[in-house]
């Protein structure tokens, strides 16, 4: 069986020089995925009439439904809606209920109605629109031949609350479609080849309509078997076989069978534990904290943090001996360790974790290598740590200390 | 004057699903347009030979240079090396310095090398190698019919160890072009509509080489000129009278001339100025703390945070008052001034920001609307508050009280 095609065009000068990440293809393709709808390919292209008219009919020969962000503003660099005017033959027209929706808009943020917002009320009289609340700029529907366009502005917010409430609901109406299902494994502290290796008789016997994928990342590699079919309940029962299959075989090295964070582990496990937990961050600013609270709930277990970035924050908030700080250096086992202990204490936690490091030149560059990162987690009985060296620049350095740390974490309350 | 005109092809599977972000692409666009090499588009395509293929034949139908990722691994969903040695017609061949390198770091890692590790020290012998040190499988490179391709593993930091060591200087030596650059101009407070009617004089009488964009973000407008030429100093001097027309115009609305992060920007002000900052964290879980200590220096001025997710610590380590924790809330003007203040002392800085929000159902949403959050900044002789409604996600309203928190940190200290 096969299920509708759609391909996605993102426009916009500043994707090709590397300004802006699109994180919008993404999202839209995770949400066409759940409706059974297969990105083919996402395309981005500049603001520049010939190519984005060139990826249209290059899409359109391939996909069903096309999907084009950007593009959608009312400044001279926003070019797709009068190109989608004249590439669908049809004719500019005001809509009323745009129209008062941007009135209202200007009002409440109190801001002059300008001439060129009139212009976001315009559209194309060949499309329908798909209202877009958090914003100016409408979303489009067009059907053309048989396809579907639809056009979308680049701001992420607004394009997930038009997707979400205006484009969705019509997609699924229209491609009632096969059924494309996906189940995961999560595994830490083993790398692709070994894994592959380890699993290689049994990835051999997977029928043809059940694919594996591996998915490398800092300290982990995720699994992902993706089943396609008709029923949704023989595939969905045909999943579970396999996941447990391989999740079997894996052993101890697996820490999820569903595509979630790791902050999404720890959670569920300090939650499900009845334990609490306080953080003493050094070199990764808070990023760890950052992490743990993205969790809804989060607030159930995380007690806080303290963001010791200097070393008289480390003594007075968390009880580093200045004696250790001078003789150890701020990136030592025994400052990791005070650190965490402190961490206890001050944030009244049943668990702690501390991370000190060096994430680029300066500081204590001169005695330690850049890079070495010194972690600690606590509970009243115990504590452990571990150093790593990172050799990367400061921003991926950063990102590997939180991967770790929290696996740190997660291994430690699993022992 | 016309540049070099590259493509990128991103290839996987997780891309059109939607399970990963495209990164690499922003970079390697940023990367070739400092060397004038202009990109086209960007495909993402699955692991499917055909697809390979097809976004081949038309990207190299366009463009100079393809550079594509992905696909390099050691597992059965990896299939670009063998494509490529098909495409270009090629023989398979062990490179000695790869296995070298992957016998060695294996043995560094203390991992054995196993039979599908020898496959990624073979390449075609149509490439030249590009040497990944930071990882096993290396870079291609291939010169095909007056085009180059180049294949670089999908792997971030790996890609852009091999960019920048080994396929930039061969590119910047082989395409010596004409001459692209940038200048930027931050804004903050304004919208795009409202910026685009105060310059649009100046706008269009723009001469055709030099270009202006919008790039909308959170309570922020960067505006980039794009500038092309054949002389560096002439091109420079043209954008450098026109950006400062610009900003003469848009007045205090401005908030820097180069393309930095508001981090960076503050950073700049409290190094220069001699002054430190202490943070008071709770709804945004250490995710300020975190934006600031990107910067590399930061620890100059930004003494650390306190991220108080419990009711518990801004009592106990910000002496936050339990009378004004119960009366008004945890979300509110007074609980946030006592955060700043206990912040100022706690952490021992200058100034102090603190910050405090519903950022989704949950807590004290049965008496406020979620997306509330009370922010204010203090030093030692006044207190400024300030309340937001962020009608989105958790996630996005994290991210939005992250950018007004610093825009509110930089206004106070420029005021």
């Amino acid at each position: 069986m096969s299920n509708t095609a759609a391909s996605i065009i993102t426009i916009g000068d500043e994707l090709l020089i590397g300004q802006v990440i699109d994180t919008n293809s993404a999202w839209i393709a995770r949400k066409l995925n759940e409706l059974g709808i297969d990105v083919l390919r996402r395309v981005a292209v500049g603001d520049n009439k010939t190519a984005i008219i060139n990826a249209l009919d290059e899409e359109l020969a391939l996909a069903r439904v096309v999907i084009i962000t950007g593009g959608l503003g009312p400044t001279a660099d926003d070019i797709t809606k009068p190109l989608l005017n004249e590439y669908t033959g049809g004719k500019m027209m005001i809509s009323e209920r745009v129209l008062d929706h941007l009135k209202n808009l200007f009002a409440r943020r109190n801001r002059p109605f300008l001439e060129r917002n009139m212009k976001q009320a315009e559209v194309p009289d060949t499309c329908a629109i798909l209202f877009n609340k958090m914003g100016t700029a409408p979303g489009m529907w067009f059907d053309k031949d048989g396809k579907v366009i639809i056009a979308l502005p680049g701001v992420p917010f607004e394009m997930v609350s038009i997707m979400e409430n205006e484009a969705l609901p019509r997609l699924k109406e229209r491609f009632t479609s096969g059924v494309l299902m996906h189940r995961s494994i999560i595994t830490a502290g083993e790398g692709e080849s070994f894994i592959a290796d380890k699993i290689m008789d049994i990835e051999e016997s997977l029928p043809a309509h059940i694919k594996l994928a591996y998915l490398p990342g800092a300290g982990m590699v995720r699994l992902r078997l993706t089943g396609r079919g008709t029923d949704k309940a023989i595939i969905d029962g045909e999943l579970g076989n396999w996941q447990a299959e391989f999740a079997t075989r894996l052993g101890k090295i697996v820490v999820a069978l569903e595509d979630v964070p790791l902050e999404y582990i720890l959670w569920k496990w300090f939650t499900e534990n009845k334990k609490t937990l306080g953080l003493a961050e050094s070199c990764t600013g808070g990023f760890i904290g950052h992490h743990l609270t993205q969790i809804r709930g989060s607030s159930d277990y995380f007690n806080g943090a303290i963001v010791c970035y200097s070393n008289r924050v480390k003594e007075k908030l968390l009880g580093v001996s200045g004696e250790t700080l001078k003789k150890e250096g701020a990136v030592s086992e025994q400052t990791a360790i005070e650190m965490a202990k402190g961490a206890l204490d001050a944030l009244e936690s049943d668990i702690a974790f501390s991370v000190t490091g060096l994430m680029s030149a300066g500081g204590e560059s001169d005695r330690l290598p850049i890079g070495t990162v010194w972690m600690a987690v606590a509970d009243k009985e115990k504590v452990k740590t571990k150093v790593f060296n990172f050799p990367y620049d400061r921003e991926r350095n950063k990102e590997m200390a939180v991967s770790m740390g929290m696996l740190m974490i997660w291994k430690f309350v699993n022992d």
